[in-house]
Protein backbone atom coordinates (compact mmCIF):
# COMPACT_ATOMS: atom_id res chain seq x y z
CA UNK A 1 0.00 0.00 0.00
CA UNK A 2 1.44 3.17 -0.91
CA UNK A 3 0.34 6.37 0.19
CA UNK A 4 -0.44 8.89 -2.72
CA UNK A 5 -1.30 11.86 -0.90
CA UNK A 6 -2.10 13.08 2.92
CA UNK A 7 -4.93 15.77 2.82
CA UNK A 8 -5.60 18.01 5.85
CA UNK A 9 -9.07 15.18 7.17
CA UNK A 10 -7.93 11.81 4.94
CA UNK A 11 -4.62 9.99 4.10
CA UNK A 12 -5.53 8.27 0.26
CA UNK A 13 -3.80 5.24 -0.12
CA UNK A 14 -3.20 2.93 -3.63
CA UNK A 15 -3.92 -0.37 -3.41
CA UNK A 16 -3.24 -4.02 -5.40
CA UNK A 17 -6.19 -2.91 -7.70
CA UNK A 18 -4.81 0.14 -10.20
CA UNK A 19 -8.44 1.35 -9.80
CA UNK A 20 -9.00 1.12 -6.33
CA UNK A 21 -8.24 4.07 -3.67
CA UNK A 22 -8.14 3.57 0.29
CA UNK A 23 -9.11 6.32 1.82
CA UNK A 24 -8.27 6.58 5.31
CA UNK A 25 -10.51 9.01 7.96
CA UNK A 26 -8.06 10.83 10.52
CA UNK A 27 -9.24 12.56 13.47
CA UNK A 28 -7.11 16.10 12.25
CA UNK A 29 -9.39 18.67 11.98
CA UNK A 30 -8.76 22.41 10.34
CA UNK A 31 -10.53 25.51 9.50
CA UNK A 32 -10.21 28.40 7.75
CA UNK A 33 -8.28 27.38 4.79
CA UNK A 34 -5.93 24.98 7.57
CA UNK A 35 -5.08 28.15 9.73
CA UNK A 36 -7.03 26.90 12.95
CA UNK A 37 -5.79 22.90 13.61
CA UNK A 38 -6.89 20.40 15.97
CA UNK A 39 -8.14 17.32 16.96
CA UNK A 40 -11.87 15.42 17.25
CA UNK A 41 -11.66 12.78 19.02
CA UNK A 42 -13.18 9.87 17.24
CA UNK A 43 -14.06 12.03 14.03
CA UNK A 44 -12.20 9.96 11.57
CA UNK A 45 -14.49 6.51 12.04
CA UNK A 46 -17.64 8.74 12.65
CA UNK A 47 -17.32 10.27 8.98
CA UNK A 48 -16.15 7.40 7.62
CA UNK A 49 -19.11 5.38 9.11
CA UNK A 50 -21.55 8.59 7.89
CA UNK A 51 -19.93 9.00 4.80
CA UNK A 52 -19.72 4.80 3.81
CA UNK A 53 -23.74 5.08 4.85
CA UNK A 54 -24.38 7.84 3.00
CA UNK A 55 -22.82 7.01 -0.36
CA UNK A 56 -24.79 3.17 -0.02
CA UNK A 57 -27.89 4.99 0.38
CA UNK A 58 -27.78 7.57 -2.73
CA UNK A 59 -26.65 4.51 -4.89
CA UNK A 60 -29.65 2.65 -3.69
CA UNK A 61 -31.39 5.69 -5.39
CA UNK A 62 -28.82 6.03 -8.40
CA UNK A 63 -26.32 7.97 -7.73
CA UNK A 64 -23.01 6.95 -9.12
CA UNK A 65 -20.54 7.33 -6.16
CA UNK A 66 -16.85 6.12 -5.81
CA UNK A 67 -17.70 3.85 -3.16
CA UNK A 68 -16.85 0.46 -2.60
CA UNK A 69 -16.95 -0.62 0.97
CA UNK A 70 -16.35 0.58 4.62
CA UNK A 71 -13.33 -1.94 4.69
CA UNK A 72 -12.07 -0.80 8.95
CA UNK A 73 -13.87 1.70 11.07
CA UNK A 74 -11.61 4.39 9.45
CA UNK A 75 -11.15 3.19 6.11
CA UNK A 76 -13.27 3.60 2.93
CA UNK A 77 -12.38 1.25 -0.61
CA UNK A 78 -13.34 3.72 -3.42
CA UNK A 79 -12.76 3.47 -6.83
CA UNK A 80 -9.79 5.61 -7.87
CA UNK A 81 -11.12 9.07 -9.88
CA UNK A 82 -9.27 11.94 -11.38
CA UNK A 83 -10.82 14.65 -9.09
CA UNK A 84 -12.28 17.58 -11.03
CA UNK A 85 -11.31 20.77 -9.14
CA UNK A 86 -14.33 22.28 -8.28
CA UNK A 87 -16.00 22.07 -4.74
CA UNK A 88 -19.85 21.84 -5.11
CA UNK A 89 -21.93 23.97 -2.57
CA UNK A 90 -25.18 23.15 -1.98
CA UNK A 91 -27.04 25.61 0.02
CA UNK A 92 -30.28 25.54 0.99
CA UNK A 93 -30.34 28.16 3.80
CA UNK A 94 -27.52 30.92 3.85
CA UNK A 95 -24.73 30.74 6.58
CA UNK A 96 -21.13 30.85 6.48
CA UNK A 97 -19.48 33.35 3.44
CA UNK A 98 -22.79 33.19 1.57
CA UNK A 99 -23.96 35.71 4.31
CA UNK A 100 -19.96 37.47 5.05
CA UNK A 101 -20.25 37.98 1.33
CA UNK A 102 -23.61 39.36 0.43
CA UNK A 103 -24.77 40.61 4.11
CA UNK A 104 -27.56 37.76 3.49
CA UNK A 105 -28.56 37.11 6.93
CA UNK A 106 -27.55 33.37 8.81
CA UNK A 107 -30.59 31.39 8.49
CA UNK A 108 -32.73 33.01 5.51
CA UNK A 109 -34.21 29.97 3.69
CA UNK A 110 -33.19 30.40 0.15
CA UNK A 111 -35.88 30.87 -2.52
CA UNK A 112 -34.04 27.83 -4.07
CA UNK A 113 -31.08 25.75 -4.21
CA UNK A 114 -27.90 27.75 -5.01
CA UNK A 115 -25.43 25.52 -6.22
CA UNK A 116 -22.04 27.18 -6.49
CA UNK A 117 -18.86 26.17 -7.52
CA UNK A 118 -14.81 27.26 -5.64
CA UNK A 119 -11.76 26.14 -7.23
CA UNK A 120 -10.07 23.48 -5.01
CA UNK A 121 -7.01 25.54 -5.07
CA UNK A 122 -5.65 25.98 -1.13
CA UNK A 123 -3.28 28.98 -2.98
CA UNK A 124 -5.83 30.82 -4.26
CA UNK A 125 -7.95 30.24 -1.30
CA UNK A 126 -10.50 28.45 -3.26
CA UNK A 127 -11.95 31.47 -4.93
CA UNK A 128 -15.70 31.51 -5.50
CA UNK A 129 -16.13 30.68 -9.29
CA UNK A 130 -18.93 31.76 -11.81
CA UNK A 131 -20.32 29.87 -14.63
CA UNK A 132 -17.84 32.11 -17.45
CA UNK A 133 -14.67 31.45 -15.29
CA UNK A 134 -15.13 27.94 -14.81
CA UNK A 135 -15.65 27.99 -18.94
CA UNK A 136 -12.44 30.80 -19.06
CA UNK A 137 -10.03 28.68 -16.87
CA UNK A 138 -11.43 25.28 -18.67
CA UNK A 139 -11.02 23.36 -15.37
CA UNK A 140 -14.57 21.13 -16.93
CA UNK A 141 -16.69 21.35 -20.21
CA UNK A 142 -19.78 23.19 -20.53
CA UNK A 143 -21.37 19.68 -20.37
CA UNK A 144 -19.66 18.37 -17.34
CA UNK A 145 -20.35 21.94 -15.35
CA UNK A 146 -24.13 21.33 -16.51
CA UNK A 147 -23.86 17.41 -15.06
CA UNK A 148 -22.46 18.37 -11.66
CA UNK A 149 -24.97 20.81 -11.17
CA UNK A 150 -28.07 18.74 -11.77
CA UNK A 151 -26.09 15.50 -10.12
CA UNK A 152 -25.72 18.33 -6.64
CA UNK A 153 -29.32 19.26 -6.76
CA UNK A 154 -30.67 15.99 -7.48
CA UNK A 155 -28.37 14.57 -4.44
CA UNK A 156 -29.73 17.87 -2.38
CA UNK A 157 -33.26 16.20 -2.86
CA UNK A 158 -32.02 13.02 -1.36
CA UNK A 159 -29.73 14.19 1.43
CA UNK A 160 -32.45 17.10 2.69
CA UNK A 161 -35.45 14.63 2.64
CA UNK A 162 -32.76 12.00 4.57
CA UNK A 163 -31.71 14.12 7.11
CA UNK A 164 -35.25 15.54 7.76
CA UNK A 165 -36.31 12.02 8.76
CA UNK A 166 -33.19 12.31 11.02
CA UNK A 167 -34.80 15.72 12.66
CA UNK A 168 -31.46 17.16 10.94
CA UNK A 169 -31.98 20.52 8.91
CA UNK A 170 -29.69 20.38 6.01
CA UNK A 171 -28.21 23.95 5.45
CA UNK A 172 -25.63 23.43 3.05
CA UNK A 173 -22.59 20.74 1.99
CA UNK A 174 -19.70 20.51 -0.48
CA UNK A 175 -19.44 18.11 -2.83
CA UNK A 176 -16.29 16.48 -4.87
CA UNK A 177 -16.56 14.89 -7.85
CA UNK A 178 -14.08 12.66 -10.12
CA UNK A 179 -14.19 11.28 -13.44
CA UNK A 180 -13.38 7.39 -13.73
CA UNK A 181 -11.50 5.97 -16.40
CA UNK A 182 -14.36 5.67 -18.92
CA UNK A 183 -14.78 9.32 -18.26
CA UNK A 184 -18.45 9.06 -16.39
CA UNK A 185 -18.48 11.43 -13.25
CA UNK A 186 -18.89 10.18 -10.12
CA UNK A 187 -19.30 11.61 -6.57
CA UNK A 188 -16.06 11.32 -4.86
CA UNK A 189 -14.27 12.43 -1.44
CA UNK A 190 -17.24 12.31 1.73
CA UNK A 191 -20.36 12.99 3.08
CA UNK A 192 -20.19 14.36 6.91
CA UNK A 193 -19.95 16.70 9.87
CA UNK A 194 -16.83 18.16 8.11
CA UNK A 195 -18.24 19.02 4.80
CA UNK A 196 -21.77 19.82 5.41
CA UNK A 197 -23.62 22.45 7.95
CA UNK A 198 -26.37 20.41 10.20
CA UNK A 199 -29.01 21.74 12.10
CA UNK A 200 -30.84 19.92 15.03
CA UNK A 201 -34.59 20.68 13.89
CA UNK A 202 -36.08 20.81 17.40
CA UNK A 203 -33.14 23.24 18.39
CA UNK A 204 -33.89 27.03 17.79
CA UNK A 205 -30.79 28.60 19.37
CA UNK A 206 -28.67 29.25 16.32
CA UNK A 207 -25.73 27.85 18.55
CA UNK A 208 -27.59 24.74 20.18
CA UNK A 209 -28.72 23.41 17.16
CA UNK A 210 -25.17 23.27 15.42
CA UNK A 211 -24.33 19.46 14.38
CA UNK A 212 -21.46 20.25 12.41
CA UNK A 213 -17.71 21.55 11.81
CA UNK A 214 -18.83 24.56 12.84
CA UNK A 215 -18.57 23.78 16.27
CA UNK A 216 -14.82 23.37 15.89
CA UNK A 217 -14.74 26.27 14.11
CA UNK A 218 -16.69 28.75 16.53
CA UNK A 219 -15.26 26.93 19.43
CA UNK A 220 -18.97 25.98 20.34
CA UNK A 221 -17.75 23.10 23.09
CA UNK A 222 -19.51 19.96 22.41
CA UNK A 223 -17.51 18.89 18.90
CA UNK A 224 -17.37 15.21 19.43
CA UNK A 225 -20.97 14.65 20.85
CA UNK A 226 -22.38 16.23 17.96
CA UNK A 227 -20.72 14.65 15.50
CA UNK A 228 -21.73 11.21 17.72
CA UNK A 229 -25.34 12.41 17.59
CA UNK A 230 -25.56 12.97 13.59
CA UNK A 231 -23.81 8.89 13.30
CA UNK A 232 -26.60 7.81 15.49
CA UNK A 233 -29.29 9.38 13.92
CA UNK A 234 -28.05 8.39 10.43
CA UNK A 235 -27.57 4.96 11.26
CA UNK A 236 -31.11 4.59 13.33
CA UNK A 237 -32.79 5.98 10.18
CA UNK A 238 -31.27 3.91 7.57
CA UNK A 239 -32.04 0.39 9.94
CA UNK A 240 -35.32 2.05 10.26
CA UNK A 241 -35.82 2.21 6.53
CA UNK A 242 -34.43 -1.58 6.05
CA UNK A 243 -36.47 -2.90 8.19
CA UNK B 1 -28.21 73.26 -6.21
CA UNK B 2 -28.00 70.73 -3.15
CA UNK B 3 -25.39 68.50 -2.86
CA UNK B 4 -26.58 65.17 -3.19
CA UNK B 5 -23.90 62.82 -2.87
CA UNK B 6 -20.16 63.02 -2.39
CA UNK B 7 -18.51 59.99 -3.61
CA UNK B 8 -14.71 59.67 -4.09
CA UNK B 9 -14.39 60.45 -7.49
CA UNK B 10 -17.43 63.11 -8.29
CA UNK B 11 -19.96 65.03 -6.69
CA UNK B 12 -23.56 64.47 -7.33
CA UNK B 13 -26.17 68.15 -7.17
CA UNK B 14 -29.79 68.38 -7.84
CA UNK B 15 -30.52 71.24 -10.07
CA UNK B 16 -34.08 73.40 -10.71
CA UNK B 17 -35.27 70.32 -13.18
CA UNK B 18 -35.85 67.18 -10.65
CA UNK B 19 -35.03 64.76 -13.26
CA UNK B 20 -31.66 66.74 -13.75
CA UNK B 21 -28.61 65.94 -11.92
CA UNK B 22 -24.90 67.80 -12.05
CA UNK B 23 -22.13 65.35 -11.94
CA UNK B 24 -18.93 67.25 -10.88
CA UNK B 25 -15.71 65.43 -11.46
CA UNK B 26 -13.32 65.97 -8.84
CA UNK B 27 -9.13 65.28 -9.15
CA UNK B 28 -9.17 63.03 -6.27
CA UNK B 29 -8.06 59.68 -6.91
CA UNK B 30 -8.53 56.36 -4.78
CA UNK B 31 -7.89 52.83 -5.16
CA UNK B 32 -8.33 49.56 -3.02
CA UNK B 33 -11.50 50.35 -1.74
CA UNK B 34 -10.66 53.83 -0.69
CA UNK B 35 -7.10 52.43 1.50
CA UNK B 36 -5.27 54.64 -0.83
CA UNK B 37 -5.79 57.98 -1.75
CA UNK B 38 -4.18 60.86 -3.75
CA UNK B 39 -4.73 63.53 -6.46
CA UNK B 40 -4.51 63.55 -10.23
CA UNK B 41 -3.88 67.15 -11.43
CA UNK B 42 -5.97 67.70 -14.23
CA UNK B 43 -8.24 64.44 -13.64
CA UNK B 44 -11.71 66.39 -13.49
CA UNK B 45 -11.72 67.90 -16.31
CA UNK B 46 -10.23 65.13 -18.41
CA UNK B 47 -13.22 62.89 -17.01
CA UNK B 48 -15.75 64.64 -17.35
CA UNK B 49 -14.47 65.28 -20.99
CA UNK B 50 -13.59 61.74 -22.25
CA UNK B 51 -17.12 60.31 -20.61
CA UNK B 52 -18.89 63.25 -22.20
CA UNK B 53 -17.32 62.41 -25.48
CA UNK B 54 -17.54 58.59 -25.36
CA UNK B 55 -21.23 58.87 -24.11
CA UNK B 56 -22.58 60.96 -26.90
CA UNK B 57 -20.49 58.57 -29.34
CA UNK B 58 -22.48 55.76 -27.71
CA UNK B 59 -26.07 57.75 -28.05
CA UNK B 60 -25.13 58.28 -31.81
CA UNK B 61 -25.09 54.14 -31.81
CA UNK B 62 -28.30 53.98 -30.15
CA UNK B 63 -26.97 53.20 -26.72
CA UNK B 64 -29.36 54.83 -23.91
CA UNK B 65 -27.26 56.97 -21.26
CA UNK B 66 -27.89 59.45 -18.82
CA UNK B 67 -25.59 61.98 -20.32
CA UNK B 68 -27.55 65.32 -21.90
CA UNK B 69 -24.55 68.21 -21.65
CA UNK B 70 -21.03 68.88 -20.49
CA UNK B 71 -21.93 72.30 -18.88
CA UNK B 72 -17.86 73.60 -17.80
CA UNK B 73 -15.22 71.81 -18.47
CA UNK B 74 -15.28 68.96 -15.16
CA UNK B 75 -19.38 69.71 -14.87
CA UNK B 76 -21.84 67.29 -16.86
CA UNK B 77 -25.72 67.54 -16.28
CA UNK B 78 -26.93 63.87 -16.70
CA UNK B 79 -30.76 62.52 -16.22
CA UNK B 80 -31.36 61.20 -12.59
CA UNK B 81 -31.70 57.80 -12.44
CA UNK B 82 -32.45 55.04 -10.02
CA UNK B 83 -28.44 53.38 -9.84
CA UNK B 84 -28.95 50.07 -10.32
CA UNK B 85 -26.51 48.84 -7.46
CA UNK B 86 -24.55 46.61 -9.87
CA UNK B 87 -21.21 47.15 -10.96
CA UNK B 88 -20.96 45.32 -14.43
CA UNK B 89 -17.27 44.78 -15.48
CA UNK B 90 -16.71 43.65 -19.01
CA UNK B 91 -13.32 42.23 -19.34
CA UNK B 92 -11.89 41.51 -22.98
CA UNK B 93 -8.20 40.08 -21.36
CA UNK B 94 -6.94 39.35 -17.91
CA UNK B 95 -6.16 41.60 -15.15
CA UNK B 96 -6.48 42.86 -12.24
CA UNK B 97 -8.45 40.88 -9.83
CA UNK B 98 -9.19 38.17 -12.53
CA UNK B 99 -5.77 37.47 -12.01
CA UNK B 100 -5.39 37.61 -8.63
CA UNK B 101 -8.71 35.27 -7.73
CA UNK B 102 -8.14 32.70 -10.56
CA UNK B 103 -4.41 32.37 -11.63
CA UNK B 104 -5.17 33.13 -15.03
CA UNK B 105 -1.43 35.35 -16.26
CA UNK B 106 -1.98 39.22 -16.78
CA UNK B 107 -2.26 39.83 -20.23
CA UNK B 108 -4.41 36.32 -21.59
CA UNK B 109 -7.11 37.55 -24.45
CA UNK B 110 -10.05 35.78 -23.03
CA UNK B 111 -11.80 32.96 -25.55
CA UNK B 112 -14.79 35.66 -24.72
CA UNK B 113 -15.91 38.96 -23.75
CA UNK B 114 -16.23 38.70 -19.87
CA UNK B 115 -19.45 40.21 -18.20
CA UNK B 116 -19.07 40.26 -14.53
CA UNK B 117 -21.49 41.58 -11.80
CA UNK B 118 -20.22 43.12 -8.63
CA UNK B 119 -22.19 44.42 -5.96
CA UNK B 120 -22.17 48.04 -5.15
CA UNK B 121 -21.46 47.95 -1.47
CA UNK B 122 -17.89 49.27 -0.09
CA UNK B 123 -18.70 47.63 3.49
CA UNK B 124 -18.30 44.33 1.68
CA UNK B 125 -15.98 45.32 -0.48
CA UNK B 126 -17.67 45.36 -3.68
CA UNK B 127 -17.68 41.71 -4.24
CA UNK B 128 -18.22 39.16 -6.83
CA UNK B 129 -22.00 38.04 -7.32
CA UNK B 130 -22.87 34.81 -9.41
CA UNK B 131 -26.04 35.07 -11.65
CA UNK B 132 -27.60 32.74 -8.95
CA UNK B 133 -26.38 35.44 -5.99
CA UNK B 134 -27.78 38.41 -7.49
CA UNK B 135 -31.32 36.82 -8.08
CA UNK B 136 -31.41 35.69 -4.49
CA UNK B 137 -30.38 39.03 -3.43
CA UNK B 138 -33.36 40.60 -5.82
CA UNK B 139 -30.80 43.68 -6.54
CA UNK B 140 -32.43 43.19 -10.28
CA UNK B 141 -35.18 41.43 -12.04
CA UNK B 142 -34.08 38.67 -14.26
CA UNK B 143 -34.86 40.45 -17.47
CA UNK B 144 -33.27 43.27 -15.93
CA UNK B 145 -29.98 41.60 -15.83
CA UNK B 146 -30.26 39.65 -19.13
CA UNK B 147 -30.72 43.56 -20.61
CA UNK B 148 -27.34 44.88 -18.82
CA UNK B 149 -25.62 41.97 -19.66
CA UNK B 150 -26.50 42.39 -23.10
CA UNK B 151 -26.57 46.41 -23.27
CA UNK B 152 -22.71 45.71 -21.61
CA UNK B 153 -21.64 43.41 -24.54
CA UNK B 154 -22.74 46.17 -27.48
CA UNK B 155 -21.03 48.68 -25.66
CA UNK B 156 -17.95 46.48 -25.46
CA UNK B 157 -18.27 46.38 -28.91
CA UNK B 158 -18.67 49.53 -29.57
CA UNK B 159 -15.74 50.92 -27.01
CA UNK B 160 -13.62 47.78 -28.01
CA UNK B 161 -13.27 49.17 -31.74
CA UNK B 162 -13.50 53.00 -31.13
CA UNK B 163 -10.04 52.32 -28.67
CA UNK B 164 -8.38 50.41 -31.11
CA UNK B 165 -9.23 52.97 -34.16
CA UNK B 166 -7.05 55.41 -31.09
CA UNK B 167 -4.70 52.37 -30.84
CA UNK B 168 -5.91 52.13 -27.59
CA UNK B 169 -6.44 48.57 -26.37
CA UNK B 170 -9.42 48.19 -24.16
CA UNK B 171 -8.68 45.60 -21.28
CA UNK B 172 -11.84 45.72 -19.22
CA UNK B 173 -13.93 48.61 -17.63
CA UNK B 174 -16.78 49.06 -15.24
CA UNK B 175 -20.39 49.94 -16.24
CA UNK B 176 -22.76 51.53 -13.72
CA UNK B 177 -26.63 51.45 -15.06
CA UNK B 178 -29.81 53.28 -13.66
CA UNK B 179 -33.39 52.82 -14.17
CA UNK B 180 -35.29 55.95 -14.97
CA UNK B 181 -38.71 57.59 -14.00
CA UNK B 182 -40.80 55.07 -16.74
CA UNK B 183 -38.18 52.45 -15.63
CA UNK B 184 -36.00 52.49 -18.91
CA UNK B 185 -32.34 51.10 -18.29
CA UNK B 186 -29.99 53.65 -18.94
CA UNK B 187 -25.85 53.82 -18.78
CA UNK B 188 -25.04 56.20 -16.28
CA UNK B 189 -21.83 57.12 -14.18
CA UNK B 190 -18.79 57.72 -16.46
CA UNK B 191 -16.44 56.27 -18.69
CA UNK B 192 -12.78 57.13 -18.26
CA UNK B 193 -9.54 56.02 -17.43
CA UNK B 194 -10.28 55.65 -13.65
CA UNK B 195 -12.61 53.11 -14.69
CA UNK B 196 -11.70 51.05 -18.10
CA UNK B 197 -8.09 49.26 -18.15
CA UNK B 198 -6.29 51.04 -21.12
CA UNK B 199 -3.28 49.73 -22.52
CA UNK B 200 -1.18 51.59 -25.53
CA UNK B 201 -1.68 49.40 -28.63
CA UNK B 202 2.04 49.99 -29.65
CA UNK B 203 3.91 49.50 -26.53
CA UNK B 204 4.75 45.84 -25.33
CA UNK B 205 6.26 46.67 -22.57
CA UNK B 206 3.68 45.95 -19.60
CA UNK B 207 4.51 48.65 -16.99
CA UNK B 208 5.00 51.30 -20.06
CA UNK B 209 1.65 50.37 -21.92
CA UNK B 210 -0.65 51.23 -18.91
CA UNK B 211 -2.56 54.48 -19.72
CA UNK B 212 -5.30 54.02 -16.87
CA UNK B 213 -5.84 54.38 -12.67
CA UNK B 214 -3.43 51.29 -12.68
CA UNK B 215 -0.36 54.04 -12.68
CA UNK B 216 -2.17 55.77 -9.87
CA UNK B 217 -2.70 52.04 -8.43
CA UNK B 218 0.68 50.83 -8.83
CA UNK B 219 2.67 53.88 -8.60
CA UNK B 220 4.12 53.70 -11.96
CA UNK B 221 4.15 57.61 -12.26
CA UNK B 222 3.25 60.01 -15.61
CA UNK B 223 -0.14 59.46 -14.22
CA UNK B 224 -1.37 63.09 -15.54
CA UNK B 225 0.59 62.33 -18.90
CA UNK B 226 -1.11 59.09 -19.37
CA UNK B 227 -4.65 60.70 -18.80
CA UNK B 228 -4.29 63.65 -21.09
CA UNK B 229 -2.41 60.98 -23.72
CA UNK B 230 -6.49 59.01 -24.14
CA UNK B 231 -8.05 62.50 -23.93
CA UNK B 232 -5.62 63.72 -26.82
CA UNK B 233 -6.95 60.81 -28.64
CA UNK B 234 -10.02 60.34 -28.25
CA UNK B 235 -11.13 63.63 -29.08
CA UNK B 236 -9.07 63.87 -32.24
CA UNK B 237 -10.29 60.41 -33.00
CA UNK B 238 -14.03 62.10 -33.15
CA UNK B 239 -13.02 64.59 -34.82
CA UNK B 240 -11.76 62.53 -37.80
CA UNK B 241 -15.03 60.30 -37.55
CA UNK B 242 -17.47 64.10 -38.01
CA UNK B 243 -15.02 64.88 -41.07
N1 LIG C 1 -12.15 8.40 -5.27
C1 LIG C 1 -11.14 9.25 -5.22
N2 LIG C 1 -10.11 9.15 -6.09
C2 LIG C 1 -9.10 10.04 -6.06
N3 LIG C 1 -8.99 11.04 -5.18
C3 LIG C 1 -9.99 11.19 -4.28
C4 LIG C 1 -11.11 10.32 -4.26
N4 LIG C 1 -11.92 10.72 -3.27
C5 LIG C 1 -11.36 11.81 -2.71
N5 LIG C 1 -10.19 12.11 -3.31
C6 LIG C 1 -9.23 13.19 -2.96
O1 LIG C 1 -8.47 12.73 -1.87
C7 LIG C 1 -8.11 13.79 -1.00
C8 LIG C 1 -8.66 13.52 0.36
O2 LIG C 1 -7.94 14.16 1.31
P1 LIG C 1 -8.53 15.35 2.19
O3 LIG C 1 -10.01 15.45 2.12
O4 LIG C 1 -7.89 15.26 3.53
O5 LIG C 1 -7.92 16.57 1.35
P2 LIG C 1 -7.99 18.09 1.77
O6 LIG C 1 -7.11 18.38 2.92
O7 LIG C 1 -9.44 18.46 1.88
O8 LIG C 1 -7.30 18.78 0.56
P3 LIG C 1 -7.82 18.99 -0.87
O9 LIG C 1 -7.84 20.47 -0.96
O10 LIG C 1 -6.81 18.33 -1.73
O11 LIG C 1 -9.20 18.37 -0.96
C9 LIG C 1 -8.73 15.04 -1.60
O12 LIG C 1 -7.79 15.71 -2.40
C10 LIG C 1 -9.85 14.48 -2.47
O13 LIG C 1 -10.17 15.33 -3.53
N1 LIG D 1 -27.34 59.72 -13.60
C1 LIG D 1 -27.15 59.44 -12.32
N2 LIG D 1 -28.17 59.54 -11.42
C2 LIG D 1 -27.97 59.23 -10.12
N3 LIG D 1 -26.80 58.80 -9.60
C3 LIG D 1 -25.76 58.70 -10.45
C4 LIG D 1 -25.87 58.99 -11.83
N4 LIG D 1 -24.66 58.75 -12.40
C5 LIG D 1 -23.85 58.33 -11.42
N5 LIG D 1 -24.48 58.30 -10.23
C6 LIG D 1 -23.93 57.93 -8.91
O1 LIG D 1 -23.25 59.08 -8.42
C7 LIG D 1 -22.13 58.71 -7.65
C8 LIG D 1 -20.90 59.29 -8.29
O2 LIG D 1 -19.93 59.47 -7.35
P1 LIG D 1 -18.57 58.66 -7.36
O3 LIG D 1 -18.33 57.99 -8.66
O4 LIG D 1 -17.53 59.56 -6.81
O5 LIG D 1 -18.98 57.55 -6.28
P2 LIG D 1 -17.99 56.48 -5.69
O6 LIG D 1 -17.03 57.07 -4.76
O7 LIG D 1 -17.48 55.68 -6.84
O8 LIG D 1 -18.93 55.66 -4.76
P3 LIG D 1 -20.05 54.67 -5.13
O9 LIG D 1 -19.54 53.39 -4.53
O10 LIG D 1 -21.27 55.22 -4.48
O11 LIG D 1 -20.14 54.60 -6.63
C9 LIG D 1 -22.06 57.20 -7.67
O12 LIG D 1 -22.70 56.67 -6.52
C10 LIG D 1 -22.87 56.85 -8.93
O13 LIG D 1 -23.44 55.58 -8.83
MG1 LIG E 1 -11.09 17.34 1.69
MG1 LIG F 1 -17.79 55.83 -8.81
Amino acid sequence: MNKLYEGKAKILYSTDEPEIFLAHFKDDATAFNALKRGQIQGKGEINCTISSALFRWLESKGILTHFIEQSTSNEMRVKAVKILPLEVVVRNIAAGSLCRETGLAEGKILPFPLVEFYLKNDELQDPLLTKDRILILEIVTPEQLEEMKNLALKINEHLTQFFADCGITLVDFKLEFGVDSQNKILLADEISPDTCRLWDSSETDPLARVMDKDRFRRDLGKIEEAYQQVQQRVLSQLSQLKS
